[in-house]
């Protein structure tokens, strides 16, 4: 009977041990769990925050109970420590501090990725008594509301606006924390351009966040007063003072494991994988926010994301039992609600697409979710970029009110982006109407249709 | 300078005019339309009656004013009567009565559809002032407004369940209306498979609709106490009385000028085109609802649709000028909004799938729109088609609450149908999730791997 250890109770690893009983209710599968909290739901940590979700519990995908229901065995409150990739051994400490070695035939590791401090003094020797906090684990999630409940904190900062940093502004504000949020670069969510970052930027604003963009942070320091945050903001020093510091400035990939055990780092110091999340070192695959990422449009880059480990983790599984499954690649998709925007965006922006080599063009366009006169309306910002060479579609970003299917309408270009279709393509989908929900030409549509006349018209003039 | 003539003030001819005029503003293009609503949207006639539309005016897609703004001219109540094919004239009945024949170098037929009787006596005869309605142009809009003003019905038969029969249920209901819907087969909205329609049954009888399903309309006629249906219910005769009866069984291709001027005939006895929509008369295109269509899975046939007929214009207006732009076919695709239920589908159903030669297998689905934890998560039911021989994706049907994104989720279906993806490829896209608006394998991604997971266990089991 095949023994298959999958290390990681988040999306990798999970996946990968329910992927494994799905398709062979006879393999043995243990998941080797660090903390207490098998299969939770990270992204879910915000909502759990502002007071939408409650209890705490309520953020597992599924219960332990659940998952073990299917056949799968946990360890939890285990550390994996060392990996005899010659000895097919997984050596682990185990909740007394014991060291244990665990024998396997498959091993998935799905370790995944750690707070970056991102070279901010004070950091590493802050934490959440002193009101410096990450949100990555559980564990920080407790920190983090037991300080809350106890200090009850006024006035919060955090460092950083993306995903995370945009959905913790939002939480904090709805517990009545004032917010000051500092962003290194330009704008606001710089993961889309600016133009559509500015529409964040504003509803932030509108909800009383205040925003400090380009405000590089360099120091945090504990003082009398509270928690003080040192930076350079334009051509001067800035600092700031708040009850709490959250820090959310992106994450670096958990690969000490597999670089003691020999395995290879690549794009962003990830782990190598093939498209089977093979690692090279014999019966050991790697999934997840540690590991590579296949990007259909980009090659192999480094791109962390909860739905890539889960599909990465099912690759694995698949493939630790014989399988010849593939991760079929990225194509960047996201999406983020900001108080009452949504915020979305697939495949890549004018710059990337430049660097890797395309002939980038990117055009925008505004058009309502639905026909207009239907109560009501709003409309939708869309950033569509294409290839003027061969006319491929290359991404598309969008920002809409929430109600206006921005997360579902970002899935037609995902579509679109995986199938390699053309803009003109795009144009030409037969795609759903109905005035209260769409137009006939729907709004992404409309945005394609908009890059072609200026795609024509930039051709006809060069 | 090309003179096109578009016949039509509905979407084929309007959008074959508007792309000429888009592509040459030099050519001159002239539009004629039988009555004086060039461009209104007649599938937003429901919500006019709802009341949440108002005034009538704001249904038009663009205002005479607009569409002549750019450059087109519009020649209204003005009567196709015949075509010169060999001397490439119009013949028009004008507003005074008097012929007239326009030249033209080329010219796009968008006559539409009418709507069917469907073999019921007495809707010859009875009409707007018997309180007999029809529901496809803005007479027919003028005369059921007229009507409701001035009798004030309390209650109504609507005859047929398809989109625009349940729309107007839900419209006359709000206004306080009462309704019974009367369905020929054994369940309402026919286009989807009964598991589903019987979702939007239950709707309705939440709603107060009474639904009589299997109920076979013979004969409608006027009596002393209002308007009597009669037809054939199970084994036995029915009837039933109300103030106002609305037949919405259906539409007929509107061929007879092209089918004069020698047009051939195809698939539902509409115009048989290329992909080019050219009739194979000279210089003369056919596009929209008189027209068959390319489907993708189907080849051709007959599936009159607004988006269709859009897309058909367009490309009849850019071949008009001597273009080689290709229809690229529709995948079927249809949304309804009914009360607070959306239904949707794309592609084939089982039946229609293996009566074209798929080998098709359609299995069912429910998974919640966003992730439970996030207030407030509603399940949709899906049902999904595939060719068990090579795993393509062949069709998908689901229906769910406004607001769960049905309407954009079935797009992501269309754009794979379009693409010829196979189911799994469905299950491996990267699609947008974010807790608040979806979960890591999306709704429509649970849905197709319940169906590979069948298509497994029916394969072992074979």
């Amino acid at each position: 009977m095949t023994h298959l250890i999958a290390i990681g109770g988040s999306d990798a690893g999970i996946s990968a041990a329910l992927r494994a009983r799905e398709l062979d209710p006879s393999v043995d599968v243990t998941v080797v769990v660090a903390d207490r909290y098998p299969n939770f739901s990270i992204c879910g940590i915000p909502y759990f925050f502002s007071g939408e979700v409650t209890p705490w519990q309520s953020l597992a995908h599924r219960t332990a109970a659940d998952l073990e229901a299917t056949g799968m065995s946990l360890r939890l409150d285990t550390w994996a420590e060392d990996i005899d990739v010659a000895g097919r051994k997984l050596i682990v400490r185990a909740p007394d501090g014991s060291s244990e070695a665990l024998a396997y035939d498959e091993l998935v590791v799905g370790t995944g990725a750690l707070p970056s401090h991102a070279g901010i003094a004070g950091l590493d020797e802050l934490g959440p008594d002193d009101g410096v906090h990450v949100i990555h684990s559980m564990g920080d999630t407790f920190a983090l509301d037991r300080y809350l409940d106890e200090r009850d904190p006024q006035t919060a900062i955090i460092i950083g606006a993306g995903y995370v940093g945009l959905e913790m502004a939002e939480a904090f504000t709805v517990r009545g924390i004032r917010v000051t949020q500092l962003q290194r670069g330009s704008e606001v969510l710089s993961t889309l351009d600016p133009e559509l970052g500015s529409l964040i930027h504003d509803e932030l604003d509108g909800n009383g966040v205040e925003v400090v963009v380009n405000s590089a942070v360099t120091r945090v320091e504990k003082t009398e007063t509270g928690l003080t945050v040192h930076g350079v903001h334009g051509d001067g020093p800035f600092s700031r003072t708040a009850d709490l510091v959250l820090a959310v400035v992106g994450v670096r990939p958990n690969t000490e494991l597999l670089e003691r055990a020999g395995a290879t780092l690549g794009a962003g110091r990830a782990v190598v994988v093939d498209e089977g999340m093979r690692t090279g070192l014999p019966h050991v695959y790697s999934a997840g926010d540690g590991t590579v990422t296949h990007h259909r449009l980009l090659g192999l880059t480094y791109l962390p994301l909860g739905t890539t480990a889960h599909k990465q983790g099912r690759v694995a599984g698949e493939n630790a039992l014989g399988g010849d499954a593939k991760f079929a690649g990225s194509v960047g998709t996201q999406v983020v609600k900001v108080f009452n925007l949504v915020a979305a965006r697939a495949g890549l922006r004018d710059h990337a697409a430049a660097a890797a080599g395309y002939a980038p063009l990117t055009t925008a366009a505004r058009a309502d979710d639905h026909k207009r006169y239907y109560p009501v309306a709003h409309p939708i910002d869309f950033r569509i970029t294409g290839d003027t060479r061969d006319g491929r579609l290359l991404g598309a970003q969008l920002v809409g009110r929430l109600g206006t299917e921005v997360s579902k309408r970002v899935d037609t270009y995902a579509t679109a982006l995986y199938a390699g279709l053309t803009i003109e393509q795009v144009s030409e989908l037969d795609l759903a109407y109905t005035p209260p929900l769409g137009s006939p030409w729907d709004a992404v549509q409309a945005a394609t249709q908009e890059w072609s006349l200026a795609a024509r018209k930039a051709a006809v003039s060069a």
